[in-house]
């Protein structure tokens, strides 16, 4: 896993919170939904299903972290999880918290609209408390 | 397990295949793409992530298998995985295969278009095959 390289479009809508066993957490740069995606450090791997199966237990055990954590978020009703990657191969998961009424709803957010970046601090703000809320400070 | 009701709109869009150690497996009577999708028999489930360990190792051995299948369809460059939810809260995991050009390409499928019918020949067909497929004769 020595060669592993993020995605520069992962890179540029999202930023760096914290690297768990299996995966970097990073939060996409996105006010609209509270929005986590898992980008597991495994070079070459597109699909969830070719993961072996410990770094396909790794990664299940992220989903159930930072989901809870989305699921907890203000006003969130709903767990949104996608692996889609038409756009971007390199293999990342969507937790996305879903509100009655969001930009999106109910449709997918995935194509709906165009991000809403966090000013600077704003989005420091958020690192730093996605970063505690992962016990990770 | 005993009082799992499906969904009544599950049970419109798509059909019964088989019977997984935890999940219904079912087709999307849609020929717009190859799209299985699992529903755990779990009364009052909405979340992956509130299943419980041995309900969640379940549900991602059955996405392992279909999954493998949808990626084996003709022409299939790309598993997208999805557990949304908005619309059906009943706990459901979409297996759809995706191809360059498809109908909702390169976007996700969900409220995209609308569903294209199989004939009930076709569709019966494609059950038996799926069954086929499943090892499920």
């Amino acid at each position: 896993m020595a060669d592993f390289e993020l995605d520069p479009r992962l890179a540029t809508d999202s930023v760096f919170v914290a690297d768990g066993p299996l995966s970097q957490v990073r939060l996409m740069d996105d006010t609209r939904f509270p929005w986590i995606v898992l980008v597991p450090r495994v070079s070459g791997a597109t699909e969830w299903i070719e993961l072996d199966g410990n770094q396909q237990r790794l990664l299940l055990v992220e989903v159930n972290q930072a989901g809870q954590l989305i699921r907890a978020e203000s006003g969130v009703e709903k767990l949104n999880i996608g692996a889609l990657g038409n756009i971007v191969r390199q293999l990342h998961v969507h937790l996305v918290g879903r509100r009655t009424g969001d930009a999106a709803w109910p449709g997918p957010v995935w194509g709906s609209g165009h991000a809403e970046r966090h000013t600077p601090e704003a989005l420091a703000q958020q690192i730093a408390r996605w970063r505690a809320l992962l016990g990770q400070r």
